[in-house]
């Protein structure tokens, strides 16, 4: 692991780092924050999956979630959205290949050898983390943006006990029936076989699984990809599972990370009372 | 004046507009924030002037301003740092021509014709705003980083009477003694009569006249430009002046917006102390 930057910021330091992953056979770049209290012994960990075009830094500098990180003796991991770099495929389209890897283990075609972004931050870039920094594997959460929402949604409902709670911006919530956002892109990673697809899809997950945990969503109604989100989708899902949740449409609210800090504080205060409760 | 784009923010609205400007004779992208607030009235404003390289976008979105603008009901202005577009000269270093207009009014050689930001900041931009949004001219603090932050102290010292309190994010404090930022770019702007340089000069400036009111600033120990900024300079000038001031250093901060963002809750709250009291 290489330290490309390490900055102090509220108390505590925003590091950026890279090192060669396993599951994508590529270098990779993510963020780490790490609260004051981190001197003192390990603290949780929020993960922040981001969304299409992102890299580790979209979220780390637009989000403002450093300052409730802070407060509440929060680790935050940032991670990159897809594998970059010589020799790693990619696609004219902003929504297909590098800065689009939709957290998936990619199993078809140019895609399948580096775009394993599911392995990455469900195995290999934990093994890192909690290996390398004064974080406590013990007390995790999980949320995201957009594609990000996605991954950590589909991720929560995955790894039963692991995440005390998860949350998300604008999720992707139904992929498997949505063309732009989804069908397209599981198409071309994962193969036309559909019944492979249901693994990575946040509703159907929601309908055999659920999350034992709580759950927090918001979704802008001024979003501007409203019909490729399908909030509807998950809400109907949790819903009829009964699952323990808090969804919230914004009035007013679009897909932009204006939207994402304007309720950062919300979502790291739910997930610091589910890790310290 | 056109829209780029609005997106709800905290319950207001952080909005991107561009206009042609007088001053500079292009056309000219801000950055405006308005609270929910402004709904019901004009609200007071904050003005904040970004560092080298910086566009109206990097302080809108990573200096995490509109928590607290809108906590305090404030407007944020964020204008560009320069003129932009074709026909405007550049240069190739970073910190000379486009992203670097070091907020002067420019009468030498190819910069004379457009890099006039001195007026664009303190007459063409406030006119348009004033006369267009709901901001109430008679409550204006300012506030800046870097090349910004010089830009605030001698917009603040300039105008007496016009800003409530000023405030500055690791300023450049007195470029006309420093070769790398100030003595270059103020011989390419102004020429070599080095009488002129001192109206854009904080450290002159706070020896001749200083300002009436509150100011607060802030300076990073690890900050990897002290040289350039010469804390000490300033320093010594509101000593020696007896000048009301609280200067800040934090330990252990660089020159990030890491760094801007950990303190803006508390530059926010000094603005709207000296605004509504």
């Amino acid at each position: 692991m290489k330290t490309v930057s390490e900055s102090r910021c509220f108390g505590g330091v925003q590091g950026v780092y890279t090192h060669a992953s396993q599951a994508t056979g590529t270098e990779m770049t993510f963020g780490l924050f790490l609260p004051e209290q981190a001197e003192d012994g390990p603290v949780p960990v929020l993960w922040f999956l981001a969304g299409l075009t992102c890299t580790h830094e979209n979220a780390m500098i637009k989000a403002g979630a450093q300052r409730w990180a802070a407060e509440y003796g929060m680790a935050l991991v940032f991670p990159d959205t897809s594998p970059r770099g010589p020799g790693v495929p990619n696609d004219e389209a902003y929504d297909m290949g590098q800065g689009a890897g939709f957290y998936v283990n990619a199993t078809e075609g140019p895609w399948a050898k580096h775009f394993r972004m599911w392995d990455y931050v469900t195995d290999d870039l934990p093994h890192l983390v909690f290996n390398t920094f004064p974080v406590d594997e013990s007390r995790q959460a999980i949320t995201g943006h957009s594609m990000g929402g996605h991954g950590a949604l589909t991720v929560a409902m995955s790894f039963p006990g692991r995440f005390a709670s998860v949350s998300a911006f604008a999720p992707m919530t139904n992929p498997s029936v949505c063309e732009e956002w989804g069908r397209r892109q599981f198409t071309a990673y994962l193969g036309r076989d559909e019944s492979l697809w249901g693994q990575y899809d946040a509703t159907v997950l929601m309908r055999k699984r659920g999350f034992d945990g709580p759950m927090l969503i918001d979704q802008g109604t001024a979003d501007q990809f409203l019909e490729h989100l399908r909030p509807e989708a998950l809400a109907t899902a949790v819903a009829e599972r009964r699952q323990g949740a808090i969804l919230r449409l914004q009035k007013g609210y679009d897909h932009s990370y204006f939207f994402v800090s304007s309720f950062i504080e919300d979502h790291i205060a739910f997930h610091a009372t589910a890790l310290h409760g």
